[in-house]
């Protein structure tokens, strides 16, 4: 059974549970939210390592995803676990491997071993490796495809990014309108790509029955990928991404009636002023599908530091009802990401994630701003260094420059908390 | 006359025509927008090097300030000079010396030698340092106080932070109502203390007519310093800083009848949700004065990362409406910032600006991340440099990783915008 079908059936598991005290929800309510689909809890019963569960969706903490994996031009096993390690170090949610070169078992089942949280892959680009390394991308078959996709789910793979709203409808859509960056999706690209060149409908959505099946069996959740999503902030919010946003919608109740979790991936490039649109758009149109967007990026410009550009957008959509924030590193469209770059990546985005729960009005992060700043008021270091986000980070910092004086370097004893406070307290406004 | 005087008497002065050509707009509606008070230009006529003349307000360009300066615990003018030019590099709009330790006089001076951009001080503390160096900071003066802002208008300052909302109407607000951290302005909680200490009114606020006298024979722009702004998310949007606004809009007024420009200081810690809120209320409250913010910062437990979600709240407030954001660095919270910490925050900052700009519609800033965009899809790298905010950060990662082909390291063959998009256009969609 996976975790929507006992949700169904009236029954709380363990993962629900587990998720419940993490989030300080009751399980009955986590239940219900499963059993909607408007809570998906990714936990393939193969993935011996998945200590923290992790639930995704309405109500609940606003969560944040680490890419990471190998390219063509960079193999280094070793690296990518390392990545993986500080990713999980600095709090990520959960992890996806997108590599693309060297021994992609290997490297998935040597993350796998360490990964106590739910890992997530994109199965078309294993297929493609594969076959391109016979003859060319386009022969891939759809037997290739899900191949893939089942030794995943035996492996342990907790949800897969499948592009099924890239199909001849949506290309009409995209035929259609005038874009200034095209398919930035890898996924969506080369299935657009294979598509033209077999004039055959993509075997994801021709055949998601049987993808569903698959996926049922490891309680394998979907996460429909946007392979039409815009690159560019003059692409944003434009009738293919729409297009293909609709067509979702339909999958996730198909999914939904078969008993498998799904997610919706979302942009992207998308200028602030568009960002609650958005989320408003595929909550409606999915029927409050978990949405797992990429950034978003509010600027094209910002190459070197997109990862403080898309925290910026990503804070603004968590607000308004994202549910996953796929990360962004400063090498974003750069090159690969180094293990500095993965760190700088998440520690923009938990912030991000935590700046879009207070607004969402989620008590236990609330809760924790207050006693930061009361510790703040008292000039508590060690309780201020406790209940920052990343303290071992702020500690560093307080350690490069000391005072003289109990407060800071910056203010010493002009601290606003500090000498005037006590003026103020002494005389208790007595003379007001 | 000032630039106000100048612009109320019909006059187009250079430095409008300056500014005209920088956002691209007509001379007559920068000097419109100036006669309104709805746009300042911080331009002491001392200030011999200042050659970026920088408006602030309704329909302009979001900018950024940087504030540097000693502290009681370190003095270096060295350090500091480098991070006045550091600053600059990356395009600060305006900087504040904030010096409270060594030779005030001689660290401005040397700073205005390389300063650009316009320059503003908080001359309460010049005041307190020189008091208490003497006796106490609670023996101060309203001579000692008028002495000091006289002689920054001398030196060539062309804004001054002037804490004028603090006042006992403002402060019995403040006594009514329960706040976790009190009054965190420096200026703003001396000026409360001394007040208290005392049994006297401001006397910024009590005379407030000698200093738009002094104001406007340098036109030394006024920036109305929020005392009493929330230093904490729990404490936002409280009656206090709503009180001090109040006070703070009727100042405004009374300053554009003495031909003084002047701007609103903002806060603060502000959650995500309470942004736009502020920013509406300040433009109604002081007839559109231009608003100047500190962050917006929308957590309070990022310290170390500041920068990071300082950029989400300045990028949102920006949006809405806010004209200036001062930024923040990794060391706020925690001590007086190195000049890696400035670097990190003036890129922040500038992202977040870039950001409401294109959320505000701003048409050159829209076209730049088309060009961007266009580049990208073309994989013209050295075109992305020029057009990236910071080119040698984004070179500098792009050289870190080589690809082996003419896409970037993350992708390489599988680069969608390379050969996936070649068998689109090859194709034409003639299948479809």
């Amino acid at each position: 059974m996976t975790q929507l079908e006992a949700a169904m059936h009236g029954k709380i598991t363990d993962a629900m549970l587990y998720i419940a005290a993490k989030e300080r929800k009751d399980p009955g309510e986590i239940r219900e939210l499963v059993g909607s689909g408007r809570v998906i809890i990714p936990a393939n019963s193969n993935h011996a390592t998945l200590s923290n569960f992790t639930g995704i969706g309405e109500t609940l903490c606003v969560k944040v995803n680490t890419n990471i994996g190998t390219s063509y031009d960079y193999i280094n096993a070793d690296e990518e676990l390392e990545k993986a390690k500080v990713a999980i170090e600095y709090g990520t949610d959960t992890l996806m491997d997108l590599s693309t070169g060297g021994d992609l078992k290997f490297i998935r089942e040597t993350i796998l071993e360490i990964c106590s949280v739910p890992l997530g892959t994109v199965p078309i680009y294993e297929t493609e490796f594969r076959v391109a390394r016979k003859s060319s991308v386009y022969d891939m078959t759809a037997d290739d495809l899900f191949e893939v996709i089942e030794e995943h789910g035996k492996q342990g793979v907790d949800y897969i990014t499948v592009h099924c709203g890239v199909t001849w409808e949506s290309l009409k859509k995209y035929r259609n309108e005038e874009r200034v960056t095209g398919i930035v999706s890898r996924g969506g690209g080369l299935t657009a790509a294979w598509m033209l060149k077999n004039k055959e409908e993509n075997p994801l959505y021709k055949y998601y029955d049987r993808l569903l099946e698959i996926a049922r069996e490891y309680d394998m959740t979907l996460s429909l990928g946007d392979g039409l999503r815009p690159g560019s902030l003059v692409d944003s919010t434009d009738r293919s991404q729409i297009s293909e946003l609709l067509i979702m919608g339909e999958l996730v109740e198909r999914a939904r009636k078969a008993g498998v979790q799904t997610m919706v991936e979302g942009p992207g490039h998308i200028p602030l002023n568009e960002i609650q649109t958005n989320v408003h758009i595929q909550k409606k149109l999915t029927k409050g599908a978990p949405f797992y967007i990429l950034g978003m990026l509010p600027t094209d410009v910002a190459a070197g530091f997109d990862h403080i550009a898309g925290a910026i957008g990503g804070a603004l959509a968590g607000w308004h009802g994202a549910d996953m924030l796929c990360y962004i590193t400063p090498a974003e469209h750069l090159g690969l990401p180094t293990v500095q770059h993965v760190k700088d990546g998440v520690i923009a985005f938990k912030i991000a994630a935590h700046v879009a729960d207070i607004a969402r009005g989620n008590k236990a992060s609330t809760q924790r701003n207050r006693e930061m700043s009361e510790a703040r008021y008292r000039l508590d270091w060690e309780k201020q260094f406790e209940l920052a986000l990343f303290p071992e980070d702020a500690r560093g910092i307080f350690g490069e420059r000391s005072s003289k004086t109990e407060a800071c370097s910056m203010c010493g004893p002009f601290c606003p908390m500090n000498l005037v406070e006590q003026t103020l307290r002494k005389n208790k406004f007595a003379e007001v």
